[in-house]
């Protein structure tokens, strides 16, 4: 069985000396998580998920969740126990405000465990990551009496949350929502249709569960500008707070799926169910987009999750097991082989899952950080920007995160040979559940058009701009010294790369806008290898500091300026092949119809 | 469920107008190979895939195969039905020798169908697949009485075969095999031993299996100089040719896989197991390697056709399933929304697939083409070559088919959404069984090396220069053609780019065999897409010769014109990648010790 241990050394050496969290203590909830404070957070939160979470992991996977006659759901044996440790241990908590129960710390903390959860057991963090979604949302747009009703409870992980979108024939496309909901005399509304993956839909490890879910109210617009988004309780919340009658939503059935088992995909029937506006009439895509913001960056999350649990173990494995001679001549002669990472192309596939779980995390940590920054900065000029540098990079997170995670994960597996198909080893369940991030809250191909589409021409291209003037001057800093020099230059070449291809949008899409379609995957991809080397770039100086101050640790920061150099020579070329990809448009891509794709007998 | 249609069509126009096997009758088997009789084996052999195993290979999937107490296994319902059906049609004697009782046609024809088989349902056609490799062995070490005993009732399918290398310890590395052989007084040896990972190694669909076991004498030298192969069937075979006494070769688990779950995959135990030596004693790694070369083809025909088989489904699917607008305006305003046919995005999977399995196809067929010439063709020079370059191209059939199949079957499946991750849509079978052909008959990791370490440096080179001239020629000639033009410059400039590499390779190589390794699975790409380029223009250059006929079937020709341009504006540009990767060499991939892949809390 897999084993996991969590990075809480990387984590630190992100929060406490790359980010440096403590130099942001003059504001809100910052001056909380001191080094002392996250890295209690990060060591008993690791260790909670290591030994609690982590065991339940292909349990979940092999038994999955069970539907009963009467609609109810039944989690994977020790789910339960495990949720209930975790409500009382306060996992959940860390970074929702203090105002409804939550602990105020910042995101970039809060996010951290959120990694580790996810590695040690992602089907089981998806009930807690469902309900912060519907958190977000509620925050943002709830009434205060419907967040007094069901933030504090939500908060705490007594209940739960969902987020209720997709139907049978609407997914992306929102406008074609068929779930309807009737305004009531007393103010509530009643919905009836039928939602589909609903993800921890219904499950017996709370006590209600609360549905955000889309709808449309009578004579509402045809479109996106006609769904509304309304809060729906499994359970109706009497005046005191407590749990009343059930509501009349119903779980149909539970998907059947590729993996994460140990999370309850829902077919979520609604009949007359009562519910109630969130927010504003006709507004429930801005509502909507809120919780998927959140959820974006979860998922980006678990894309580096399971690339990093996978890694671990395909580590062990190759210490391991012994096949075969090190091209150079025998490294343990005494053995009758040597252990196969004595072999490049294992070392090659270590070291791509390295730079990228590293990469990834600085890169989730930041963007978290951005995320803080974009409520709790001093300034509007320095909120606006955090919030539009986030806003840029929450597709490239979501997309290239959970793109290259799976492909990791499918790496590591690589590493076990044959063993690696067999189910017993754990390693093609990291596969498989890896799988469901690139596709859901919007396929990769949904991120690649939010950033190319809406995010580079936000706000007359600020966003991007403010992204390469940040890489630019990074790369401009580093130049001269001798270490990091090589990967500046790397890097900056690269940079030119994406600033070429971003020119070439510019110049073409007007014209065209399938050239710009036909480019943003690519261009998603290019821009992540670009943000993870502007990540490598800034470890790397922080390790050079440290290595320069000459304390403890050396070993981790050379392994850091060695990886930074890896990165830079296997990740960046990429980069050019993907806009040379862009600049040859559409043309070829779009030229044939539909019947130049079916298949002659 | 997922449909199945037989690329007929394609696979005519590969093995007819481009390869013109009519162009080859002269030569033993292929005057057999009329167009006519092709296209019969083509359209009959291509029904009973699609009408009869293609049904098969969800049930396959869902109901696997059972081991009973006294370790007979029973393959999925209609399995045992379907191969019946298959032996009496006869489709896998299709280019097995006359001799034995095949049907002695080219291998480029067998090859053809043998993708269909594999696309309608992987795991079973495993079952003949596997025979085909025992059969490929017995025919070039097997002593006649071997050979008459065994081959006329494997070629005919009523008996089924076996390769049997893995064990608990050892996989690539077979030097390390424990299996012992003892000499018995009758001249036979005694089996003692167990093996793992055996496909097809127990089931109820053939009245005999027929083992060939890798194991060792006593004394003999402990590495791959020591290991001989032996016959050991299932039962014993009587003078008469009746099957006779059961054989201690016993299954003592079937394994839990990912994927393939039609196929029985299984630890068998040898207790004194009755076996006799093929070929000479401790010559076992020859015999293994013509089984293995003739698998890896096999292989590589797999990444091909769960690749071709996803991309069916997601065309179908992506022409039903309406989500959002053209991105130039609504397609059909009428209706609701578009089919997804339309976004840019989703054209470029089913481009990049259909570039694929085109150009891997032309591969295939062209490889099997090779094998035959190998065979029979009548100069010893052009039999050499030929054998030189399907020794090359094996590896990069193999490796690069099969991550790129898996990759086109992953991508496939995100074009369902959400759909794909569940089980009933069927896409993510086609991915979790497209994945073990990355792994086994030697991971691609191995293929890899296969190429660079060993292929390359062969004869002097004269494998790798012949594929240059080959390449070459083909680019000048089409230069200054009007359409072919571009795309042979691309390609030309592709080349340019794997000879630098190749270079590389040979100035560096020696000083430290790392920079070897370091690069070899970038190098194999690098050749599994210029080598596909080749094929593309090969391709092209048959369209327009058909158009400038003025034939039937214009937009055929066309289409494939529109997919060379697509193939070279958006496969080529990584070739540049991956030389400048191959040209870090291996001081940054293997400049970390053992310590700095620790997970440190």
């Amino acid at each position: 069985m897999p084993s996991y241990t969590a990075p809480t050394r990387d984590a630190r050496f992100i929060l406490n000396e790359m980010l440096d969290l403590a130099g942001y203590a003059h504001l809100p909830g910052f001056e909380m998580a001191t080094a002392d404070v996250s890295d209690a957070v990060l060591g008993e939160g690791g260790k909670f998920c290591a030994e609690v979470l982590a065991p339940l992991n292909r349990v979940g996977d092999e038994e999955g969740c069970t539907r009963h006659e009467d609609g109810s759901v039944t989690t994977p044996p020790g789910f339960k126990e495990a949720y209930t440790q975790f409500v009382e241990a306060g996992w959940g908590t860390i970074a929702a405000p203090e105002e409804f129960g939550g602990q105020g710390m910042p995101h970039a903390l809060g996010f951290a465990l959120e990694e580790f959860i996810s590695s040690a057991n992602q089907a089981f963090g998806m009930y807690p990551g469902l309900t912060n979604g519907a958190v977000s949302a509620l925050i943002a747009k709830g009434s205060q009496e419907q967040k007094d009703m069901y933030l504090p409870k939500m908060i705490s992980g007594e209940w739960s949350g969902t987020m209720n979108l997709t139907e049978p024939q609407c997914g992306t496309d929102l406008g074609m929502i068929r779930t309807k909901a009737e305004p009531q005399a007393d103010g509530s509304y009643a919905l009836t249709g039928t939602k589909i993956f609903i993800s921890a839909g219904e499950h017996d490890m709370t006590s209600n569960i609360i549905h955000l879910v889309l709808a449309k109210t009578p004579g509402a617009p045809d479109s996106t500008k006609g769904i509304s988004l309304f809060v729906v309780p499994k359970f109706l919340v009497n005046e005191d707070g407590s749990v009343g009658e059930r509501n009349t939503v119903v779980c149909g059935s539970i998907e059947e799926k590729m993996g994460i088992h140990g999370n309850s995909t829902c077919l979520l029937n609604y009949d007359a169910a009562k519910g109630w506006l969130v927010g504003e009439e006709n507004k429930g895509l801005a509502a909507m987009f809120i919780m998927m913001n959140a959820a974006r960056l979860g998922v980006g999350v678990q894309g580096l999750s399971q690339a990093e649990a996978a890694y671990q173990n395909a580590v062990a494995y190759a210490l391991d097991r012994r096949q075969g001679r090190a091209l150079t001549g025998p490294a343990e002669p005494e053995a009758q082989a040597d252990p196969i990472f004595v072999h490049p192309d294992v070392r090659r596939m270590l070291m791509d899952a390295k730079a990228f779980t590293e990469g990834m995390r600085a890169l989730c940590l930041w963007g978290a950080l951005q995320v803080d920054l974009s409520h709790k900065a001093e300034t509007e000029e320095e909120r606006e920007k955090a919030d539009l540098i986030i806003g840029l990079l929450t597709p490239v997170i979501k997309g290239y995160g959970t793109d290259k995670g799976y492909e990791v994960a499918t790496n590591m597996q690589q590493v076990f040979g044959g063993h690696g198909y067999i189910r017993e080893w754990g390693m093609e369940q990291f596969v498989r559940d890896a799988r469901i991030a690139q596709i859901y809250e919007g396929t990769n191909g949904i991120q690649a058009m939010d950033l190319c589409g809406r995010k580079l021409a936000q706000k007359g291209g600020a966003g991007i701009q403010a992204f390469f003037t940040m890489v630019g001057e990074e790369v401009e800093q580093a130049k001269g010294d001798e270490a990091l020099g090589p990967i500046a230059e790397a890097l900056g070449k690269a940079l030119a790369e994406q600033q070429a291809a971003t020119m070439w949008f510019m110049s073409n899409a007007m014209q065209n806008p399938n050239h710009l379609g036909a480019g943003a995957h690519h261009y998603m991809h290019m821009m992540g290898i670009v943000t993870l080397g502007f990540m490598w770039l800034r470890m790397a100086k922080v390790a050079q500091a440290k290595l320069a101050e000459g304390g403890d640790d050396a070993a981790f920061y050379e392994t850091k300026l060695a990886t930074a150099r890896y990165f830079m020579d296997r990740y960046l070329p990429d980069v050019g092949a993907f806009r040379r990809k862009i600049e040859t448009g559409s043309d070829s891509m779009m030229a044939l119809g539909e019947e130049a794709f079916a298949t002659a007998a």
